[in-house]
């Protein structure tokens, strides 16, 4: 069977890492680049993280940095999550390996104008970089295979009481995506939150001994801690690796078909996604939402990925 | 054990109508007044329903009709789940029984000047008559003892996909109400969606075989009906009666204190309760919010409640 | 002829003063009566400066108290403009007249049901009076002939760089009025702001030299002061007097008939009067607005009305 | 003296064509670079008029095409005044130039980041390049000598009753330019429409009787014509020149220095320039608002430019 090329845009960010693990070497994802985008924390810092696990990981795939800032919006960074360097926890070594010289759009731009339609774009950041290359060259559109994002939030919000955090962090961004006609996988945070890393998950990865499991336990020990301390939780949950799961084995997840809007108009829901779960406004359907995770088998899916770099 | 007092605030309605039921024959409260608002239909229908549901179950308590509009928006009204006349379902005897002259802000502003601040208000409509009785006269502000409503909804909505019923019909109204410093209780529909009214506990009301009980059974057959047709539900919830559950035992319920604010500026959000269940505003709490009801111990309680009335 | 049957609707208030004073031994108008709104001061003070104006000149015209809060949003005074009493400048003799006790709501309610369809309101403060009796007995709207108010802007505001005072102090009431379908004459700064009185208009109704001369001269004087120190212009407009002006002689005036919106979401255009002057919209139309009026036949009538109270 | 660097950034469009003609041949300015915007009319349409212009005039001067849409919101056009190709009434000669390949925001952020601080932007379309641009490449805000554009109103708007067209075409952008710290002069209907061109300017022009004259008069007879059937004008207002002419002699001009801000938030507001022209809210300024014209002389201005093109 063929691989489903992906593009991963991110903005790393502890579970940004677990996605990129999960995403190489993975039997069933051909992964064509790595863009990065402010979020988490100023995209300086993100694109020495990203580059960063690829190399304490050497994974071999080319990283571009694209939007340092949202699109129209003041910049705001998840610091209280995701520490000062945006990726607090891990210690790295010295960076041996660059960033390519090519804007993140432009890559973006360029790699979808001569593919065969059949690349699946995979943000688990913000979604500046990809808005920003919608409305520069709205041809990419009817070329993009599908968009498996991680963000928003049906039910409550994490950064406000009614947005998820990347949706807030460039809320116009995601409207322009979410206007844009091109198929949308939507993991927002009642699925994500299912995924929790407990101390006893931490414990059976850690098992496994090799350079990933030791990765993986320095960024979600950070996680658990800040994750109890913000909000009072035993565990963290693994967001954006859940875009790479569904990637990998989507009947491990529930999706409900339904519209989606984003409120970028409001003061008290900037940011919010409006998902129509009831269908009260019977409106074409630009999204599929995941409601559920078989988390067992996620965490199976990631033992096995870890596994996979002995 | 003094009864509390308690002037209920309604649009009937299918489950205002069960709590009238529940809150007349009541030991632990004293219904002193019922006070009409339009909301799930025009006024004129909502004041016959509520006249019609006082004369079939012998309820000697004056009913004063409040409000024909919102505050401020274009009303709305939910046909689409109570029917044309606002109450389908049961059939009444011709109404003997008339609606107080006075209107229902002038009562409701009366009756709080002259008490010693121990009356409750239980709102389980559109909050047009009590915003506007605090506008025309804040003096009734610190009067008024507590606000148990029903309405609004910290996850997603039931007439729009951000926001509930009651609120949606009037959110200046809400708004005013939310930002007055009176405590509140709000049973949105996270926690009231939870007490589905199967046809298997409308078999077990039917069991009484009293007047109630077939008023019951009359109105929850259509609302079960209704609901499915709706949103393909096996049940109908019955919101507006948890308002007099929790007044009767708070016991069955858990509730979150929380700061929840009122958005009238959206478009997509009108309406919408927004909810800081996690807290991240840090504000000041102004409301406490249901969360989980003990459904058991609800039924039986409607059951007594039925059986009250032979 | 007939006199034109008026209710004045108004905050004192410098000008709404001078539009008393207009108002009353005025051979066109026949003024019913005076209802009091907190806008430029609280109800307390602008009620306390209406009667103060209505004994200096021995206007016998029963008063009214009403809204002491806008409908919806938080209370703004214009201090600013207007002092510390709501009417700095004149000094009034002790109060020996009251107002009524009957709440301006329902005077206007009342009085409007048992009219012949032939009384024109005339709102010069904040309309939280009228559009509060308009949402509590919508039959009051068809009976309204007309109303003529002072309020809004179609250039640029005062109070704002949007709205205008009156206009800021209660948008909800303002939308709640201009989309009731009652014909509209609006008075705006555009027009208002062409009556400036200079000293020299000052000095020429000081030269009449009766009760009403002097209140007009204490009165003015004071608005010059602070329309100086405040926008550094060289005399203060007569704003509310525009719509006596106009009800005695509308042939002094150019309007436009024109569809008027009130901003009640935005914050940064809150309560702003959106006129479609160039008529892009097509809509229909909703009000009149005053475009430019014969300042020096304006400044005669207001000498007529002073000398009128010899 | 030297000649000040400019880059016109445009949508040709009727103005856009006689600001281009006045900016070549311009002993003031040296016109490094033309970028087109969509606007009033689509990309394709605006860069064809723009490249007709440059070769009717002999305008050497690179052409760099770049947003065919605004940053978020969706398109509109402004076929209702500048016709079905944007720039309807001329007919010019087969097209032998062609744009350059570089996007326009590539060329702008490019030259900007290689210059010496000493460039100046002359956006008179929507601002949908220049505030790509500046979100791509923040760097370049400090490079910015200054922005003189055409836009706003601190009045009324003309494409609806608040905003102006290229400011409501895409608000976004002109909020990302207005909050950019950009040195902004600011020419707004306010100002352009007092430049009013008559048949009588035209015939002016027409007897200089060379080919940047016969342009002028086919162009402005169209816009005279269309200015006429939407607004009931006797003449239609040039405004993009004004730009040029304040680049030129800004002794012909007063303006206003004041703060500005961008409604996206309001529906009805949309788009709209809040221009603080009273400054109540005591913000610091960040544009100069041009307030009026020397128009007398800003036709001998546009006389010399035609002459120019002997």
């Amino acid at each position: 069977m063929e691989k489903r090329k992906i593009i991963i845009d991110c903005d790393p960010g502890h579970d940004d890492a677990i996605a990129l693990m999960m995403a190489y070497n993975n039997p069933k994802l051909d992964l064509l680049g790595i863009t990065i985008v402010a979020g988490n924390q100023t995209l300086e810092k993100t694109r020495q993280n990203g580059l960063n696990v690829c190399q304490a990981l050497n994974i071999k795939v080319p990283v571009y940095a694209g939007m340092s800032l949202p699109m129209v919006r003041e910049q705001v960074v998840a610091a209280n999550v995701h520490g000062e360097t945006g990726l607090d926890g891990p210690v790295f070594e010295p960076l041996k390996i660059k960033a390519e010289e090519k804007h993140a759009i432009t890559y973006i731009i360029e790699t979808l104008m001569t593919s065969d339609n059949d690349i699946t774009l995979v943000p688990i950041g913000p979604l500046s970089n990809i808005a920003m290359a919608m409305r520069i060259e709205p041809r990419i559109i009817p070329k993009i295979k599908e968009i498996v994002l991680m963000g928003g939030a049906y039910a409550i919000g994490n950064f406000t009481p009614s947005a998820e955090f990347n949706f807030f962090a460039d809320p116009e961004a995601a409207h322009v995506v979410f206007t844009s006609g091109v198929p949308i996988v939507m993991m927002g945070l009642d699925l994500t939150n299912q995924t929790v890393c407990t101390e006893e998950v931490i414990k059976r990865m850690e098992a496994i001994g090799n350079k990933a499991s030791a990765l993986f336990c320095d960024i979600m020990r950070f996680v658990l801690k800040t994750q109890n301390e913000e909000f009072g939780l035993s565990g963290g949950p693994l967001h954006d690796a859940t875009c790479i799961a569904y990637l990998t084995d989507p009947s491990l997840f529930i999706l409900e078909s339904m519209y989606t809007a984003i409120d970028i108009k409001s003061e008290l829901c900037y940011g919010r996604t409006v998902c129509d779960v009831l269908d009260v406004l019977k409106k074409p359907h630009n999204s599929k939402v995941g409601m559920k995770i078989d988390v067992d088998e996620f965490w199976n899916m990631v033992e096995r990925s870890i596994k996979s770099y002995q």
